[in-house]
């Protein structure tokens, strides 16, 4: 050994690394994600999740059969993004996903299909196609099918943040729904889903959305209201032919949880989004019409169901063949929060 | 002269004031207001709010056919309380009130009546019996009357509390309103009263709520759903028989404007709310119902239409005969800013 | 009586008054304050004081021998403007003004003199030329002379705005002060005043900064430095020749109390600041040297010790014969909270 | 192959993998990190920089001659934790550490020694033993040494966290620092930091503390007096015999950079401070004396230069033989904003 093969070999022997071998990798001039982008198709999803309903028992110990988004450039690990996660969950007839809580923060949207009641601290919640619903950290939840049919959606939650960062506490809870009631609206939107509205009885603000559940028919007004005013000549799109609403925490105005944002885009057919990119993953869902995605550069064919997984600025945009609806979750409340955060038009 | 009377008279000639001598007055163990709690009953001021429809053109000038409450303690001042103006306001058939702006936050509460539009910064306003509409400080606002019949309705503002800090800005707008169109919702509504979403295009907390009317079907179902909870077992209500919304920006979950601090409350036939008092002032006026209310221990019975004025620290309970709605405005978010609120039950 | 006569006659009988008749001084179109761009003179205020020293005891009932400035324009009342209260306070040789609390928001200045020890919820802080102390509000306070010399200082408050929207409290403490002890330093200052570092033990926001003294040599230096810089072709001054510091609330990094701004500002010999009018009203005291200052257009000749009163949208600007040394205190933290602030250059 | 495998062959070949056979792992019930408690002997640290300092140059590419300690747990990554990044930085004789700027955020502290002056955005920071300097994220440093003797000192930085979530962007500056004076404290400092106190000229807050230095002599006084304010019986220590302060941004009151808090403790000789665990991990650096740490159960010696790293939820507790002075830093902040914090003691 030379001294300066020896002086490496001793620090490796002291637990020691350093940084001048590292630099451009550890610090690059701009994120070089691991992870990349990818489209999960849904006619190859669902049948797997349908599969996996017959093979795999649901219950305490698995809690879920949840099938996840794993992507291609993260070496096995179960995640959509370094600290997102996205899994299809398949609940087969009168199947019940026990309780429990957590830490992480989790979400459902739900593609198609109803009848499974999502239970939140003790309160009931329908899911309907469309619906967007929330399971903040730390809110027990289980999940109860009530029909003779099975049910899918998607699950949206910040497991890979929180394993990476050791923040993770879990607790079991009932092996049965606490609450087997089929209300079509819950109590947290009896309370808390009136636009603009809050109970004088809850004031101040809390960290996650009080709102379990919002509700397709709000959604799609607000959306065709923004393409409605475009046409009149008012402000109200993101850009043309595009309309967005963001699902929002109505105690602060802020996102629906501390780090997840969700939102949901219409485009007109034959629109095309600008091009940009971002500190921070997404994922979006189709929700219904055809249209592609681009992602740095490569374009991809999307239907109803399909998951597109965008990388940390990774450049993307949307092009609509029909109306194009689709529903996106991304960590951006994470770097806005670190002051991370930046995009641009490319 | 004594040295004593020199000196208290050489004081005041040089613009000055011992401290000593007032101390009492200035600094009271607890706040002594010298606004008095008082009532106007509607079927008093609506006919002298008719006849000033007849008598007295409204147009440029006046700007406004508006009769200020004048509290009784406060010296000939058109002022409900020290920080708050409420006035009837009445615009007789085909009329129209000129647009301008004015760093006074302003709402209005229609009590009854409808077929009078606000246009607030070039968006037209239905007004409906229940609604609450907002013209926040330095937005252009009109009204004009669509109808052969008049219509009146409360304003509320922080005139005084603007006039005493010497804050006013003011400026006149075109004569007409510059927006005769006659909408059933508002663009603010339909680009914000949607339940826990806002549009991607307009990010960020503004300091006024962007919703311009807040409508009374959604005011009425919210309070039943809380009544309902409460009968159904479940939190929800104030205190029993006692439901209550507060009016809010949705893009910070606060008040609906930096001055004011709006809702709505329905108790149940029967229901007495706990007395209590807090720092600042309110308004209230009965919506719908008879009932009683207690200022400082007088009694003094309410049918719709009626207003209330409590100033700071003055104790105050209502009654319920039947259903009893009451609207209410108060200047509390002033207080909590400057860390001034207190409130007690009594 | 005309049918009008009668109208207006039976809106008075109702304690009612209109809009129409008051608009414009109401809501003019830009603030028109009552109060007066006004100065006192040093030379004639001190020797008053000490005329009310031999005159006037100071204790409980009284409370403090101060001798507040009553602005021309406000009618009689002990006003400088009609939020801020301004006083020179005397205290005799081993006097003793009683402890008491109040939810007005307090702070002394001193231009001359030493040997007075203000105790702050039991916290002993020695008063000296150039300190700016801090009482908030609710915290208890006395004064003590622990000298043979008088000792006479300026005391700055919220008293107009407090009463004028009855949101006072005040409670009696003890006669004498709570700790006669006299160390050159407070207890709150060996805890906080450490630049950029706080007490592990201490976390979190406080309304009103836990300092209860900036002391002079601070001050002193932090301008002097800005004026360095300058002179090195750095930024730091506020304008050229103009070095100016705000006094800070280290747990939020914003003004030291709710309602109250203070800052001080050096001035070199020759400058002259730009001419600026704002929403809100300030008082400036001279600290050291000579100069003039300039009030909507009036100039007035200016001397240690001597008090100038800004209203709101008065321009002013002041010009330095020699260093010109300048304690300002203000109200727009008010104002900012409002969201009524504006200011112009003229 | 049986159903079931084939289902899980599937599984792999689309992407996907299932959460029930994973939820144990990824959903702890408390944090399990895989990074270990573990210590650095400054006695072994400083020789190999020392050789270092011989055979590897500093200059552009490698940028820093920075070694990193490397946590056992984690696999061969440079990292004292997954979010914290903590090295010993070493420059000879009259040599410079290029100009660049990085998202990451960074500080520096120094154990002994001094001559080396970091210059952020083109102010030169002198580094003196128990001085805490700052370069926040996208500011331009380098150092350079300007004796004829070594310096060594600690630098901390979010390098892990913010490669994990690839939000890195990293720029060159000039090869040689952009301005070689060496006042003895920068302009940051002659503008920011005295207590109480900041420059009207940049008001509003920002995410990083504007204050480059943090100098030892207010940090060892500040501690002094929370020992000597035991002594006399008054609160200002954490805990019996243990002092500790807080570096913060004097625009907030909040921690000194969106993603690290940085504190230093003082223990009086006998002391042992109370076990806790929290959320997030954390490094230690003894700066003066002599005592243990007990990590998880086990009880370590420490001298001055050791670190120590604590990683999430492992319980920590320090004991002290002589005075003993320790510099820490966190990732607290991030976990704080993401609402996942929690502490307990055990």
């Amino acid at each position: 050994m030379n001294p300066e093969e020896r002086l490496y070999a001793d620090f490796a022997a002291e637990d020691l690394i350093p940084l001048w071998t590292q630099v451009g990798d550890l610090m690059p001039e701009h994120p070089k994600p691991k992870a990349r982008p990818h489209v999960w198709e849904w006619k190859t999803l669902y049948p797997l999740a349908e599969r996996a309903g017959e093979l795999v028992p649901v219950g305490r110990g698995g809690e879920r059969r949840a099938i996840a988004l794993a992507n291609p450039g993260l070496g096995g690990t179960p995640y959509a993004t370094p600290t997102l996660w996205a899994a299809i969950q398949y609940l087969g007839p009168r199947e019940v996903a026990p309780e429990h809580r957590h830490t992480q923060n989790a979400f459902r949207f739900v593609v198609e299909g109803e009848g499974v009641w999502t239970v939140v601290n003790g309160d009931p919640v329908a899911m309907r196609r469309g619906d967007f619903l929330l399971t903040p950290g730390w809110h027990f939840h289980g999940h109860h099918n009530t029909t003779d049919a099975p049910m899918a959606w998607i699950d949206g939650l910040d497991i890979p943040l929180v394993h990476y960062t050791d923040t993770s506490f879990f607790e079991f809870g009932p092996d049965q729904v606490t609450d087997v009631t089929t209300p079509s609206v819950s109590r947290s939107e009896r309370l808390w889903a009136h636009p603009g509205l809050r109970p004088v009885s809850a004031l101040g603000a809390t960290p996650s959305s009080p709102i379990a559940a919002y509700r397709w028919e709000h959604t799609d007004r607000a959306l065709d209201e923004q393409l409605a005013l475009e046409d009149e000549g008012h402000p109200g799109t993101v850009e043309p032919g595009h309309a967005a609403v963001r699902y929002t925490n109505p105690t602060t105005g802020g996102d629906v949880m501390p780090t997840i944002r969700a939102e949901f885009h219409r485009l007109r057919a034959g629109t095309a989004t600008a091009a940009r990119r971002e500190v921070g993953s997404s994922v979006y869902q189709v929700f219904d019409g055809e249209g592609f995605v681009t992602l740095d550069g490569e374009e991809r064919r999307l239907s109803r169901g399909d998951l597109v997984v965008v990388p940390s600025w990774c450049a993307w945009s949307f092009r609509a063949e029909t109306r194009f609806d689709l529903f996106r979750f991304a960590d951006t409340p994470v770097f806005e929060g670190l002051r991370q955060y930046r995009e641009e038009f490319v």
